[in-house]
C-alpha cells in the first residue's frame, strides 16, 4: 500500500541524500528532466557520451533510459551503460518512449530487456502495451489507450521480465506482476507539455536511488508528478506557466502537501 | 486572400484533428517547438534516427525539416525521411536555418531542394535571400535584411522551386511566386528568443497538416506566430515572460482574438 | 580591479555591437545558453556540425567550447573548431563540465589544453582542481568542493596554461595567476537550475568578444551572472520562476542596478 508518509519519506531521503541520477536520454528532455531532478532535490548527470559508460553509470544511484530520440549514438551508449550498472549493482528504469511508433524502437527495447534486468520500466498504455506484444500505436509521443486498458498488458510484463511496470495516465497503475497500486493525482493540462512523462521516469530514477522497494519508489514517484503538477495547475493560466509552477512545486513540495493531496486506491 | 475566419478555421482544424507533425529538428529547439505544437493542439514527433525514418514519416500528416544545427546524422535522417514523405504524398516544410552563413548549409539545402518537393520553405530575409543565390549573410539565425528586401528573391525561389515561400520578420511575406499575402502581426521582442522563427515553421507543418492550400496554411502559421506572440507580449517583462505567456496564448488562442488581432494587408 | 562601471560598460558593448558568439555545447544547455545570451544582447550561433568548423569560427567574435555531452562528434567539432579559431585570431572560453568525473572528460580537456591556446577557462572548484591534478570529483555537473579551496589550483593552472582561470561558487574567483578578482554575487538557489555554470561561460564569451582584457572580461561575466541572478530570485517561488526571471533580468540589466548591486573584494 502506498501512503502520504511513504511518499514522503522517499522525498525527505531524495533531498538528504542528493541520489546522483545517471540519464541518457532524448534530446527533447535533456533540459527539463535535468531541471525537475535538481528542483526535487536530486542530482542529474546527462550524457550520451559511449566512451566514458565503462566509469559514468558506476558512479551512479541509478541509471535512467530514454530511447525517444533513438540515434544510434545513444543506443549504443545505453547497452554500454547496462553493462557497467548491471556489474556495479546499480537499478536501471527504463522508458520505452513510443515503443509501438516504429520497428526499430520496439527492436531496442526488446534487445535491451532480453540482455539486461530492469528494476522498473515507467510507460504509458500504448508503450507498456506495445512492449508486452499487443497492437497499440504511439501517437508521437502520446498514447492512444487509455492506462486501465494496459493493466493486463503491465502485469504479464511485469512477470515476464521480473519488473516493476509503471504505466502512467489519468491514473497511474503501478504493479509487480500481481499487486497493482494506483495513483490519481495529475491534471489533465499536464499532456499539454512535452516530455512529462520522461520527467516521471527521471523522477522514478531518484526514488529508486533512495528506496530499494521498486514498487514503492516507482508509485512514489507517480505521486511526487501528480501531487506537484496540480499543485502547479493552481496557478497556471496554460501549458507555459504550468511548466514554471512544476518546478517551483518539486522544490516547495512538503509533508502537509503530500498528507492532504495524496489520492489513492486499492 | 487571408482573413480571420480563415486562421480560426486552420486552428480549429490543428485542435480537432490533433495532426501528428515529424519533426527532424536542431538541437536547439526540439523541447519549444514540441511544446509550442502541443499547446496549439498538434501531436509532435521528434526524432533524427535515421533506422526509423522509412516508417516515421508515413504517420505524420506533415514533416518539418530544420537544418540548424546541421550534423551528419541529422542530414542523413532528412533525406531518408524525405523520400518516404514523398513516397507517402505528405508534405514537407523546410526551414534553411543560416543558410547563407557557411557552404555547408547552402549545400544541404540546395541538395534537398534539387531532390525533394517541398510544400513550404519558411525563412528569414537573408535565408530566403541565400537560397535564391543572393548574397545576404546570417548572423547566427538572425537575418541582417529586413523581410522585404526578399521579396524578390522569395517569389523567384517560389517559381523557380515550385513551393510556398514564407518570409517571416517585422512584416510576414508569403507567396507563391505571383501572390503576396502579409502578415503584420508580432512584436519586436520575439527575436529575444531563441528559436521562435523554428517554432514558426513548426506551426507552419501544423497548418499545412489540416489545410491543403500551402499559400493559405503557411500566412496562417504566421498570423498565429504574431497574434500570440502579442497576446504573450502584454504581461512580459522581458524574454523569458514572453516566452512562457506565448505557450499560453498558443493554448488560449480564440475566436475574438483573432478577429480583433489579426492585421493583414494585400 | 574591477568596478561597477566596468561591468556596465561591457555590458553596454555586448548591446551596442551585439557579438556572435559560436557555441559547441552540450545537448542540455543549448537552448538556455543561447536565450541568455539573446537576452543579454548577444548573437548565439550554436553548432557542433564539423563540416562547418572551418568556417563558422571565423565568423565569431568568440569561441565557446563546453564537454558537457562529450561525444565523439562533439568533440571532433571543437578541435576542428579551435583551428579556425587560432589560426583566425578569436579567443576561446572553454567550459571542462565535470571534468573530474571520468577519464574521458580530463583526457579531452588535457588534449585541448596542450593543443590550442585558450582565453578563459570557467568552471566550478572541482572542474579547475580536475584539471589542474588535483584529486576532486565532480557530482554530475556539480562540485563537491567550495570555491575557495580551489584558489591555489586555478592560480596555477593560469600560469600554466597561459590563460585566465574563472571559478565560480559562493564566491567567484578570477585569476591571471597572478591577480585575483573576486564576485559575492548570486544566490543560493541557483545551483537548482541546471546549466547556469554553462551560461556562465556562454556570457564570458560574450564579455571576451567585446573586452579584450580578458581578466576583466571574465569577472564582468560573473557580475552579470550573479548580479541578474539575485534580482531574478526576489520574485522567484523556486527554480522554475528563478530560470524565467533570470532572462528577464539579463535584458532589464541597468547601470543603476550593477552600481547598486555589484559586491566586489580584493
Amino acid at each position: 500500500m502506498i501512503t502520504p508518509e511513504q511518499v514522503w519519506q522517499t522525498v525527505k531521503a531524495i533531498r538528504t541524500h542528493n541520489p546522483l541520477v545517471i540519464n541518457i536520454t532524448n534530446n527533447v528532455v535533456t533540459n527539463t528532466t535535468a531541471n525537475a531532478l535538481l528542483a526535487l532535490g536530486a542530482s542529474p548527470a546527462m550524457s550520451h557520451a559511449v566512451e566514458e559508460m565503462d566509469e559514468l553509470p558506476a558512479l551512479g544511484n541509478a541509471l535512467v533510459l530514454n530511447i525517444g530520440t533513438p540515434e544510434r549514438s545513444y543506443i549504443e551508449s545505453m547497452f554500454k551503460a547496462c553493462e557497467t550498472a548491471t556489474r556495479c549493482n546499480i537499478p536501471i528504469v527504463l522508458d520505452p518512449v513510443a515503443a509501438g511508433m516504429t520497428r526499430l524502437r520496439i527492436d531496442i527495447c526488446t534487445r535491451l530487456l532480453d540482455s539486461f534486468s530492469m528494476a522498473v520500466i515507467r510507460g504509458n498504455a500504448s508503450e507498456i502495451m506495445a512492449l508486452a506484444g499487443e497492437k497499440s500505436l504511439s501517437k508521437g509521443a502520446d498514447s492512444t489507450n487509455t492506462s486501465n486498458e494496459a493493466i493486463d498488458a503491465g502485469k504479464f510484463l511485469a512477470r515476464q521480465r521480473k519488473t516493476i511496470i509503471s504505466i502512467s495516465g489519468a491514473r497511474d497503475y503501478i504493479t509487480n506482476g500481481e499487486d497493482v497500486l494506483t495513483i490519481d493525482n495529475g491534471h489533465p493540462m499536464m499532456p499539454k507539455i512535452t516530455g512529462l512523462g520522461c520527467t516521471a521516469t527521471a523522477i522514478t530514477g531518484a526514488c529508486v536511488g533512495v528506496c530499494s522497494d521498486h514498487l514503492l519508489a516507482a508509485a512514489d514517484a507517480m505521486a511526487i508528478m501528480g501531487i506537484c503538477g496540480e499543485m502547479a495547475a493552481r496557478d497556471a493560466q496554460g501549458p507555459g506557466t504550468l511548466q514554471l509552477h512544476f518546478y517551483d512545486a518539486l522544490y516547495n513540495l512538503d509533508r502537509a502537501s503530500v498528507q492532504a493531496m495524496l489520492r489513492t486506491h486499492g
